[in-house]
């Protein structure tokens, strides 16, 4: 097959990237650290924002549009925010080109048309939208505020990689205004449990929810929750954030509200954000050497289907079978494809859907027909059983749902198995590099020793899980007394 | 109420901008240019890319994502493209920001973070694309390539209004590839179809479908096809376009590709696109002095039911009964909202869902609840009724279905009323100036002309309708001879 992929015991970095190019979810492009969003990709995305988008809108969010643009006098209000992205923000510091009068038919900068101010392409738009807010809020009544934004935002980063780590990426950030502390700290949690729902029952990648320490945690935040997932090559990934930002926005945007008893007083925010970061965690949790493996409830395609036939009168007497149950499972809310294509043979489809993670696949020849029944093949697994063809169409959301279930036991298995407590420095380094995964230990609150450890190991304290038991304990590091273990671990 | 606006016969434009305030559509930002679409306007978006969506999806289009940034270098590739939004690119120079030594708290651009190479932001994504079709094209096999992307863009304008002409907006911009000029063309009408069926069958707004004169062509573009709808001041809004590119894009890329029979040809072009512009249109071509008027396809909320009560016994019957109406309508996919708040009297919410555009609104009292009645108010015709309750759950579909159908119909009626043949200079200018609308006349075919009449009058060539029948006649400025009627009119 010309679409072999580098094995993760090769080489886990180069097989991601081959995985990511030959699935064909996106693809490099010619501007630096930017990439494409193939169909394939962008149909997985739509199904991730769709389900995303709902969950948010039950739980009482609008969605909004705020610009682009931020200007660079808004940008630098908030201080600690503003500090946090300085150093990887896109400036926009003119409107015009002109042609260049020394190169024939190339253009230029027109230097007469530079911006009074410059803009900042948005790294994040907690800056525009309460500075916006500011105009929505004079009341109690006026509150909560609860907005949610899907847009595209840029990162300068100096190393980017598809869908991990990309100076343009899409997301959608929420941004909600509140009256009281109280109140925006259950939103926040709140946001964390939407996102943990989503990951783990629509994405199959089991999360752990914790708290970020004071090192970690978003620029301008009071707090970050986060939920953090475990990649196969036993690295975390930080798969959402939910931040409790206090009042520190309101106090940078001067947005006051009076309350009931006429009181005027700062407003309370959270902001919370996933992107498309998500699909680099869902290749790396669940996928293999042959390809991508997509849980089924946002695969888009469910069920592909492979005729298997010599000569026109075989192909048309599949054809008709096949018909019938295709509108079947259409009807049942089925992503089905029946590929009758006759550019490629049979085996060459099976590779390049198995490459594509299409949960199921169904195969039929001339002499299954005869016979009543088809090949039902599961990626995940790789079983392949015959099933009568009269049971197949009620057949298939049964084996959907098993697939879906079956790849988060699996994931779950290896993160559980992936987190190891220990009580020694010898331990923690053993640990992290030979069995990986997270390292449940004992640290003594500091940043300075947090710092250290890193500078060590490249270990980073993922999080606090919010259902961390109190435990005394030493510092792994300093062997100063602490309260409770964390969770380390490499991370991408 | 203090939500009064201008009317539109003080002040079309004053109108127009209170109407998109105070409806809640859309704010103006702190960036030059830049508007903020607040929820209500934002699910009025929603419901308009979904609709659209759908028929690009049923027409055999993907959705994809390509990158923000355009290098200068690909952005003046193809020189007609570049040459015609050069004036209007907002200009990447720097990616860092560092603490201004000289304002404490402040920051400035760093010098040292200066781009290599400019990136524009895409006024539109043709040059990024086309450079990376070049990487998915070789063969008749990988053709056509149908896909479109949601996203937003911007261009530099210097006088801006919300919705109709801003520096950022969202849109939808289609790109396809194929192996033949026909295929092309075909693609191209087709989607001038899907648009015409879009904003006719759903906006309620008729169009004329026709072709653009080489002046008003887009800018890369061997043709311009596009629909023109009539908003109530007489002017015209180009409402969508679809451009066939020829080769152009192309060639400036150098994509090519061998047919069936290995001979290599580059490969033939068309993007098409429409845009929060849409919003604009949509509010012009249907609203009175009393706000917006909303067509029930498209209505964030198509139905309104607003309690009359005094005291808790009354507000609990009424409540009993509404909820089991809203019930029924929820399940019959109707978007309906019970506004029950205690904050607002009956009056106000009346006047706000006027303001608002909600199709209908369904007012209930005690009494009306003893006699087994409701009141049924049309915000487009004003008329009420008084409409049994075990009816009304049927009743409702049919009365949204007549709005849509009246909306149609009154803005048909009024923009047939508008278009004036006219056979003299002076007839020409006196219909412009007074009875507005489409003008249609005879034109020597000359870009001169063109100029000439624009100069003069500044109404511009809409489009030369695809129905038009051959007619001989003499050019409403010069005398020369034309062989058929073009539609003229001011513009917005």
């Amino acid at each position: 097959m010309s679409k072999a992929i580098t094995s993760r015991a090769q080489d886990y970095s180069q097989w991601y990237n081959d995985l990511v190019l030959k699935a064909e979810l996106a693809d490099y492009s010619a501007v630096r650290g930017c990439m494409v969003i193939k169909p394939y990709g962008f149909a997985l995305w739509e199904n991730m924002r769709d389900a995303l988008d709902k969950m948010f809108k039950d739980t009482g969010h609008v969605n909004a549009y705020f610009p682009l643009f931020v200007p660079k006098s808004l940008f630098e209000a908030e201080e600690k925010n503003a500090e946090g992205f300085a150093k990887e923000c896109a400036i926009v510091t003119h409107y015009r080109l002109k042609a260049d009068p020394n190169q024939k038919g190339k253009l230029m900068v027109d230097p007469e048309a530079k911006l009074e101010e410059e803009l900042v392409i948005r790294p994040t738009s907690e800056a525009i939208i309460w500075n916006t807010y500011k105009n929505w809020i004079q009341s109690y009544r006026d509150l909560p505020i609860l907005v949610n934004q899907w847009a595209n935002v840029v990162r300068w980063e100096m190393r980017t990689r598809l869908f991990l780590r990309t100076a343009e990426f899409l997301w959608q950030e929420g941004h909600t205004a509140h009256a009281t502390r109280a109140e925006a700290i259950v939103e926040t949690e709140r946001m964390l449990d939407v996102y943990a729902d989503f990951v783990e029952n629509w994405m199959a990648v089991p999360v752990i929810k914790g708290i970020k320490t004071p090192n970690e945690r978003f620029a301008g935040a009071e707090d970050t929750y986060c939920i953090e997932a475990l990649m196969q090559d036993g690295k975390a990934l930080q798969a959402g954030t939910s931040h409790f930002l206090g009042q520190n926005f309101a106090k940078a945007f001067d947005v006051k509200f009076s309350d009931r008893e006429n009181k005027l007083d700062y407003v309370w925010a959270t902001s919370w954000g996933v992107s498309t970061r998500l699909i680099g965690a869902l290749v790396m949790a669940h996928s293999d050497d042959d390809g991508l493996i997509l849980p089924p409830r946002i695969a888009p395609i469910q069920v592909v289907i492979v005729p298997i036939y010599k000569g026109e009168e075989q192909k048309a007497a599949i054809d008709n079978k096949v018909n019938a149950i295709v509108e079947e499972l259409k009807h049942a809310g089925i992503r089905v494809k029946y590929d009758d294509s006759d550019q490629a043979r049979p085996g060459w489809k099976f590779a390049e859907y198995e490459m594509k993670g299409v949960p199921l696949r169904m195969a039929i020849g001339a002499r299954d027909l005869e016979q009543g029944v088809a090949e039902l093949a599961r990626r995940d697994t790789k079983e392949k059983k015959s099933v009568p063809l009269d049971k197949i169409t009620a057949m298939i959301p049964l084996e959907l749902a098993a697939i879906q279930q079956q790849l988060f036991d699996r994931a779950q298995a290896f993160r559980n198995a992936h987190i190891t407590p220990v009580d020694s420095w010898e331990e923690f380094v053993n640990v992290l590099d030979n069995k990986t995964g997270f390292v449940s230990a004992h640290w003594d609150g500091t940043p300075e020793t947090e710092e250290a450890i890193k500078e060590k190991t490249k270990a980073t304290i993922r999080c606090i899980p919010l259902s961390n038991p109190a435990e005394m304990g030493d510092c792994i590091l300093t062997g100063k007394p602490s309260a409770q273990r964390v969770l380390f671990a490499r991370a991408y």
